[in-house]
């Protein structure tokens, strides 16, 4: 594409940086922010500045955070006997966004994966131990992807706790709600068959 | 979704302003501009901010401009008396990365749409009259849409243009390079019949 202005060609230039934006895609964005009220763009580029510059991670769970302790673990209405562990803090807001769930997360910033390069040192798991040794931690809830990287990873976590009484779960796995049974994969179907729960046990679960 | 960070919800409800992303990919942009360096995110910001408030519309054309008189209108490569009349810039910028154009254009900001409140005074159709009338303007090339509102504005800006002795011309409508001949509409394949050219014709466009 040839741009007559280079105010334009810059902007769009920047824009196709981003994931999944290509150069017409920038474009149709440039021209939207064209046609905003200034003080709406500066808004824009503000609130964006603002969050590349000021964004932390939380000393605690190494969240995403506005100061060094995130509003989740400085909430004092959450139960922190509960460590829910997950790779990203997309799986925070994923988890979050239920609503159901009111522990607290450690975030390893991703999961072993040695043809990567990522083993235990890159990880956030010393803090973990250390959190599950020292804060009263009762049960870490493993909420990693159903792979083996994170099986493996799982495994490694539950070996180097060293002697602790906590007790280790991971979140359940089977047919999604609304699932179709025949569309679903033989290992989450196998899984779900082998791991079956008595009828009371289902009731229970969803009072 | 339910966010953790504040700063983080701020900056995906300012992207989710923008055409065709929804919170899920705003969140994505945001993650992905939490990766990049400080410099890289400034530099996106800095482009956006200046472009939105540096960008002017070009005096002679009305083109996006960086300056009073686009880089179109000032380059005095063009052919002066050629003025190739489009609906907006995005076309502008469509013709001109075809790299096969070297006259003027004139941008009018939308064509006549009478249910949508368009009327002549809504574009930019004096300052063309002046520019025929006064800047020896020989031919008006119409690039707009074939549509009804196109047609009724080519013929507007036709009947509208008093006495002058410009040669008025319409784009070639018809069947698109590499476009089956079974997939086009009945309309542009009745055209493109009616509006047959002799095969040397044909050729010497090809030249």
């Amino acid at each position: 594409m040839i741009f007559s202005s280079k105010l334009i060609e810059d902007a769009v230039q920047e824009f196709s940086r981003l994931p999944g934006i290509g150069r017409k895609t920038a474009l149709r964005m440039v021209l939207q922010l064209m046609k905003m009220e200034k003080e709406e763009v500066d808004r824009f580029t503000g609130a964006l500045s603002k969050m590349r510059h000021e964004l932390q991670f939380c000393r605690e769970c190494h969240n995403v955070s506005d100061g060094e302790i995130c509003t989740i673990c400085s909430n004092p209405g959450r139960n922190r006997s509960q460590v829910c562990v997950v790779e990203n803090i997309r799986d925070v807001i994923a988890i979050e966004s239920t609503q159901q769930y009111s522990g607290l997360y450690h975030v390893l910033g991703g999961i072993l994966s040695p043809l990567d390069g990522i083993g235990p040192e890159q990880l956030k798991i010393s803090t973990l131990q250390e959190r599950v040794k020292n804060n009263g931690v009762e049960e870490l809830i493993m909420a990693l992807s159903p792979t083996i990287e994170g099986d493996t990873t799982v495994y490694y976590i539950a070996r180097h706790l060293g002697e602790t009484k906590v007790r280790i779960t991971t979140i359940a796995r089977g047919i999604s709600f609304g699932g179709e049974l025949e569309y679903a994969d033989e290992m989450t179907l196998a899984r779900s068959i082998a791991r079956r729960l008595p009828i009371d046990n289902y009731v229970n679960v969803d009072r």
